[in-house]
């Protein structure tokens, strides 16, 4: 059942005890928004725990340095910022059906819930719990304030994508107006700093980088012999599929991954206009409009000829 | 003589026509406060003109469609976000003493202005600029959102550093609540897209570095050889300094730029808490408590010998 702010807000109030959610490969605003409902619920003095199936990253230590691991039985289990009960990776064979009220802003939300406040339209589940904070007229601390602040920033790639609304600003400015958190040092934290591997993975695929169409095509490709001779871990590579996008004058991005001998896989972006999915799906992939991809065979030399001829296409060159 | 908002307003008010000066190497802060003072001014009926000493770059065209290039006799010539008249380049021999009005935003404003309007708390001249247009009660259209939003945005690196202030996030919700404006994609070319000179020299950067006393010290060295070698123009070492900073752990990061044979220019940078121009003074140089520099003399295994010494002294390590 979908439900509003007030009731949602009276559910926090009324319960005595409560599990707190949130989805595995945990982001900042879901330890932002989970954390923050922890704090709200100590604050009103009720019992409170965050469940998470993966360890949270030590670079989040600073919103949670008071976490209570204590186990009981709680009244209320809530999850915070999970669109899919598939999210909550180990768990969902525990919490499964049981979830009591998600609090959430995807619009892909599953309803899987007994009761959801979802709001589409807000940047970050931290937005949504901001809100309720509002509701409930709880006390706004330098806690809270680094929770919500480190959610908002983090889902909206500090206040540069899409989803920056007016809302997000003005409930910053309102943090800040109360707060002496050191809202530059989270931004470092959050934006700038990079283990030493993903800098030398970021530079190995600006190494590899190729320019085609008049450079309205750019590519970069990791082969397996490059991340074993640079080692550096796979898993550094997450979102290195922007990396050609940030290319002056480029409409599609490629990045060509090697899965083994002859397979490589292909993710393509789009800077503007270009419909990255239809592109694919001429290589026998898909997806979204601005982000897509596809498995090809073959020689690297091949499969770079076979994109550049499908994208040539779908930018209408030819 | 220091004036306040109002007078500031009635002088734009009054006068007939205006010439606006904005500084050399002119940046979106600059560029959007001139701009917009300029679609101010002609909004009202008077005759503006907006000057620099060089080309603004292409990047920002989106700003000034529709600048005028007619020349007259200005009743009153205006700087924005000109701290100091050596920054009017080559016009300063024509305009140096003549500035009539000064509207910026640094402490350092060196008062060369018969009249100035210095907001030192403020993020940007383009949030003087726009409390300015609040008190003219001029319409805020689309052209001028996106002037004041690309200065502000500039100026406090999409809202990351320690500048951001509450009130630059909310004028940012004022904009946003009354524009349609595509801010992500002005982010997207102010933020993410780089030159592919720009690309190749940060990659070029990553790869010199190297990790001192116990990873608390990150270094870069970029040799005359590396440049041409490379094909990199100097002017792509902008901001190259601050890549040192990016990697975990580093408290002080350290860039070597090659001069000569055997001089080498150091860019040094501060993480946290240390100290760097305390630890340029004992190399002979100096600057700011998070960014100093000196100039040190020798063959590049000596000049990074020197610099390791003063750091882990600076760091207290020795």
């Amino acid at each position: 059942m979908e439900i509003d702010f007030n009731s949602a807000a009276e559910m926090l109030k009324n319960c005595k005890s409560a599990y707190i959610l949130i989805h595995q490969s945990p982001d900042g605003d879901c330890i932002g928004a989970g954390t923050a409902l922890y704090y709200i619920l100590r604050g009103m003095g009720k019992k409170a725990r965050v469940i998470c199936s993966d360890t949270i990253p030590k670079r989040y230590d600073f919103m949670h340095e008071e976490y209570a691991e204590e186990e009981f039985e709680p009244e209320l289990i809530i999850a915070a910022d999970v669109a899919d009960e598939k999210l909550l990776g180990k768990y969902k064979e525990v919490y499964g059906g049981k979830v009591d009220l998600c609090i959430d802003h995807h619009i892909s939300n599953t309803g899987y819930a007994k009761n959801t406040l979802v709001r589409p339209d807000a940047s970050a589940a931290c937005e949504v719990v901001y809100e309720l904070i509002k509701i409930l007229n709880v006390d706004i601390d330098d806690k809270l304030t680094k929770c919500i602040y480190t959610g908002i920033a983090t889902d909206t790639g500090c206040f540069k994508y899409e989803n920056t609304t007016a809302r997000c600003h003005e409930i910053v400015a309102e943090l800040k107006r109360i707060s002496d958190v050191n809202f530059a040092w989270i931004n470092r934290i959050m934006f700038d700093v990079k283990s030493r591997g993903r800098l030398k993975m970021e530079s190995m695929a600006v190494d590899s980088m190729e320019h085609f169409l008049d450079g309205k095509c750019t590519m970069i490709s990791i082969t397996m012999e490059m991340l074993e001779k640079m080692d550096v871990d796979a898993s550094e590579l997450e979102g290195i599929a922007g990396i050609p996008l940030q290319v002056e004058g480029v409409e599609v991005g490629v990045t060509i991954k090697q899965r083994d001998e002859d397979s490589y896989k292909i993710s393509m972006r789009s800077a503007n206009d270009a419909n990255v999915s239809e592109i694919c799906s001429l290589l026998g992939g898909g997806g979204h409009i601005k982000a897509a991809g596809c498995l090809l065979h073959g020689s690297l030399e091949d499969v770079k000829k076979q994109i550049i001829e499908a994208v040539a296409k779908g930018l209408g060159l030819c």
